[in-house]
């Protein structure tokens, strides 16, 4: 029997146990068109947070008792559409259940790229587009420019301070801990910067002392405000995601938002769905670094773990991309 | 004897009298290609607050003891230049005195365009630059679009109303008390918030109950996390001033920052001289609309009231340009 988590309530701050609630899913026969697919690996993502509230945002909200939805990679077991076959990958959003069934235009074959199947939920997928687009069409980094990544051990960050030095940029990640530091390190950031250590906005000034170009900010808050404090004429910030604000009904404190103003700075916040049209381009420039670039994951087994797998993004419990392995 | 304001200490937050003092000038002879000027109006503008702090902004410090600038509309007295001659009307930056003197390339001949000599202070000067080229230049706003402008009464945001309005916008006005809510909503606004009356972020989506495609920020603080929180997806903001701040070493706080991400906002800093090289542009524009363009200003007398008038400002002591008459 194909089983989903359902929200079962609505978190209030950070998401718990019992938001969640695993429930049995009555089996459907196929329809004309339709597929059968068994997820091997189900993506948790920050962004889904935002979906647990009840308010208008660039997703809408899920239902409360309602299989929640989510990236997800799967193999085609059954299909009445002559577009799949079963083995066939494939990558979908049908996420935090173990099978999914649907008209196959929901279901895409995964690209033609020399890397394992998760990888299309991480780097060669949202994170990773997101990490892409929002570097090089958001901010309009360019060889030569500083570039500061926050959360630069994340699936997001980490795909952000690899492009950035594959295009011949200077970059600052920071990373909570001595481990999450080293491995950003080891990506090729000529600088990484231990959040949990002291205050950001003293470590970005002594690592960048000539200020920054460009900004990737996947946390908000003292990060921004780092940021917004080093950040050079013309700078560009790229506001990817508020990990911080997600959880949390405080408002940001910013000391150094009027910077913005005398060295004209672009803050420009955008949302990885609008470049998809442009995924083709996103494929073959990373399919030409698929060998070079480093990926890790963190890996939670089962479906049972994935509401532990979610709530631990929001505390620092992964090093690149969280997956869930079914 | 000819006399100029120095700044005296530097101010510890807002402004006080004993942070100014009235200096004489040595008399000195005119060199080649140097000119006298008698100044007739002095400029006094929120962002000189930036000035009097030590610390390095897009303009350099004002020097404890020395003369202080800003924005003057004066009268040539002598002239060692056959570019000037006296009776000639000039702008310049040398204000906060009551005679200037320098090589004649830091004067300028006032534009052929009939508005009285002041004007060239406010609507027709680096306020009216600043206006202009926000709202067209740095926040893209074109006909159709809702724009929010705070500090509408001021210089800058009372000539935005008016940009905006003719050419072809929903104009929203925040200002503060009955009298300056009534002369925006005489400048053509077709909502005016009275900010002193209530929270600005409800009074804003009652303005707007679709929403802002731009806001104009003079002001941040509140009126900035209101126009965050009704922004529009793809919504512009012009960041020109934070007055709030100038004076104040808290933090902003911003609680609807986030929406930035969902709605793909860009907020971008500016400033005025950036457009300096159009202003040939502006006032070919501007001469257009001079005889519709509604200005008021707020006047004190003598080189003696110039610090009064300055610190006015920031207790929205002036409605449209604040400016000193000698």
């Amino acid at each position: 029997m194909a089983r989903a988590w359902t929200l079962a309530s609505r978190p209030a701050g950070t998401p718990v146990a019992k938001d969640f609630a695993l429930v049995t899913l009555d089996s459907v026969a196929l329809g004309d068109g339709e597929v059968r697919v068994a997820n091997r690996w189900l993506s948790v993502d920050p962004y889904m947070r935002g979906r647990m509230n009840d308010v208008k945002s660039y997703v809408p909200p899920f239902a409360i008792g309602a299989p929640m939805e989510g990236g997800a990679i799967g193999e085609v077991i059954e299909s009445r559409d002559p577009a799949l076959k079963p083995g066939d990958l494939v990558q979908h959003m049908l996420g935090w259940r173990d099978e999914a069934t649907g008209p196959a235009g929901a279901f895409s074959k995964l690209p033609a790229i020399d890397v394992p199947p998760q990888a299309f939920l991480g780097q060669f997928g949202m994170p990773g587009m997101t990490g892409y687009w929002g570097l090089l069409a958001v901010a309009e980094a360019k060889a030569g420019d500083t570039v500061f990544v926050s959360a630069a051990a994340g699936a997001v960050g980490s795909t952000v301070v690899q492009i950035a030095k594959a295009k011949g940029m200077t970059v600052i990640g920071s990373a909570g801990g001595a481990a999450k530091v080293e491995w950003v390190r080891s990506l090729g950031a000529d600088a990484v910067i231990d959040y949990k250590a002291g205050p950001v906005v003293k470590a970005l000034g002594e690592a960048a002392p000539k200020g920054i170009d460009v900004y990737f900010d996947n946390v908000g808050s003292d990060h921004l405000d780092a940021a917004l404090a080093h950040a050079r004429v013309g700078a560009r910030f790229a506001i990817c995601g508020m990990i911080d604000v997600y959880n949390d009904a405080k408002p940001t404190e910013l000391k150094y938002l009027a910077r913005l103003i005398g060295n004209r700075v672009r803050m420009q916040g955008f949302i990885v769905t609008d470049f998809f049209p442009r995924a083709s381009e996103f494929y073959r420039d990373m399919a030409g670094m698929a060998n070079t670039l480093k990926r890790e994951e963190t890996v939670h087994d089962g479906l049972e773990a994935a509401p532990a797998a979610f709530m631990a993004l929001f505390t620092g419990g992964n090093t690149g991309k969280m997956l869930v392995k079914l």
